[in-house]
């Protein structure tokens, strides 16, 4: 598998020195580091929000920092936590005074390195809170379950309840609501491709597909053969919707990076259609590459069960260019 | 190559419900056909734009549907034209009594259904004119110069020009003017899959790349070994810039729709060190999956340049989903 690149080595640093040039009133990179922060730096008295994690998830997450959303993302290698040295730099950017929010997915690696960094803050002086996201229902086990695209909720929602003047506590709180509705299930027609040794993540034959994938190239719980998109879309449904039992739901259907939007729309119609037939009320579609996982062909869905709060922050004005509103 | 697809029969029409579903309180489909229109109808007493042609190029035509962009989009099959019907249906949909203005990329079939369906336009009693993109200068021969992603900058600045009230002339104008500016060349490391024959549209080995490609799996114009990328990309830059003298510019970086937004905004670094290094100055960047072919890899650069009238328009508000500002 061939990529756009220049150097494996310089892919992350490439990456993120192209978004900030591409969007250079918006985005400004901490000097030396691969952290990326709102440009003008923190807003006075609203609470900071910073999320981040491994690379290869674009246009997560610093392409979700804008007024509404986030205030600094900080961008690991591909698929590795970073440093809590280089966390510590996001929370300091995105510090306005009024604390600063985590948002980090259940990765061990993510969880301990955040947890490091908001020590360290804390010893500066910053007030740190942290909430970890979940919502991969792949995983039986409900802590080892890993964050995936539902984190585009909680940034989302986290967001707009900062920027409408919300306290640490509060927006925390928020957040907190969003992870214990929020599940995902996603799928691969092919794996995805590690920059430096060109290898595969999973190995995965052209006329099978994987059920129940991570965003890291994890393999799924259930390798089979391809099927017509409604079938595959009925069994993530079927899972989901043994967990999510609220109705009135938003609903992602999130591409994994190498799918084309065409087929994610195509696959929303299917999605909408099934989980319609089982008497849920989408209020609130999303279609897009939102959490991918480098040139993955695949897709996830994420139901997520709204109520007006929850509504009122999806709609909410967001600047962020992966999720403008 | 495997899709999300249910039915390769279904495939367009399948794509265009997904995105009326998606955006239920923007687009509506004509009853029957695969023609999305702005939902609730054309503007009274505003200029009408239309486009169109073969579907596989998603989020082109529908996605740029909304206001300050287009009125209403003809679907055909993949990479196949719209029958003159059908494109009468979207210009019946535009029309709002100011006229319609048709936008078509420089492909034969299209050129001449969509010449047919304003004569039968004009015979109803509404008043058509045409523009034709042919931004693609792989293509030696001015003539037979294709429309390819340039034609997404056409969209917006009609669409704006048109938002702003102007007549149907003046509207018409702004886009040859855009025209005679924007100049586009692509290439692709993969090439993209039919739905009905799953056959590839041109072949590739896969330590290979064609540079000058088109966007219905026209294979390019030279093959040669895959390279980092900002030698490909000096080479596509050496090419438009022959031909692109004035020096402040808008540059797209599109991806072919399977390219994931990563890939984009690492080539994105390279392009615009590469055009800031022979002088020109990059006033809007814009970087996406804008006009696609399917799932193929790869990307195209679209130079465009503006004057203070363009750059108006290209920053006027757009609610179409493709292109948001």
């Amino acid at each position: 598998m061939d990529k756009l690149m220049q150097d494996a080595n310089r892919f992350v640093s490439d990456i993120v020195d192209g978004l900030v040039l591409a969007h250079p009133n918006q985005y400004e990179k901490v000097e030396g580091l691969n952290v990326v922060k709102r440009k003008g730096g923190a807003i006075a008295d609203k609470v900071g929000l910073v999320s981040g994690g491994g690379s290869g998830h674009e246009p997560a997450h610093a392409g979700y920092i804008g007024d509404g959303m986030l205030d600094a993302a900080v961008c690991g290698e591909v698929f590795t936590s970073p440093t809590p040295d280089m966390v510590l730099e996001g929370i300091k950017a995105a510090d306005g005074g009024a604390g600063v929010l985590l948002v980090v997915k259940n990765y061990s690696g993510d969880v301990m390195n955040f947890d490091m960094a908001k020590d360290l803050a804390e010893l500066e002086g910053i007030q740190v809170e942290t909430v970890v996201v979940n919502d991969d229902i792949s995983i039986q086990n409900e802590e080892d379950r890993r964050g995936v695209a539902g984190t585009v909720f909680v940034h989302k929602i986290a967001g707009a309840a900062a920027a409408s003047g919300k306290s640490l506590d509060e927006v925390k709180q928020v957040a907190d609501k969003v992870i214990s509705r929020v599940r995902s299930m996603g799928m691969a027609l092919s794996p995805c491709y590690m920059p430096e040794s060109g290898k595969p993540g999973f190995e995965l034959p052209d006329d099978e597909m994987w059920i129940g994938i991570g965003i890291h190239g994890e393999k799924g719980v259930e390798r089979k053969a391809v099927a017509p998109v409604k079938d595959i879309a009925a069994q993530l449904v079927e899972h989901l919707t043994a967990e999510v039992t609220d109705k009135r739901i938003a609903v992602m259907v999130n591409g994994m990076g190498g799918t084309p939007v065409s087929e994610l729309y195509l696959t929303y119609k299917y999605v909408s259609e099934l989980l319609e037939q089982k008497g849920y009320e989408i209020v609130r579609p999303y279609v897009g590459n939102y959490m991918t996982a480098l040139e993955m062909h695949g897709f996830s869905i994420t139901l997520l069960p709204v109520d007006e709060e929850l509504l009122q922050y999806l709609d909410a004005s967001s600047k962020a260019i992966g999720f403008l509103v």
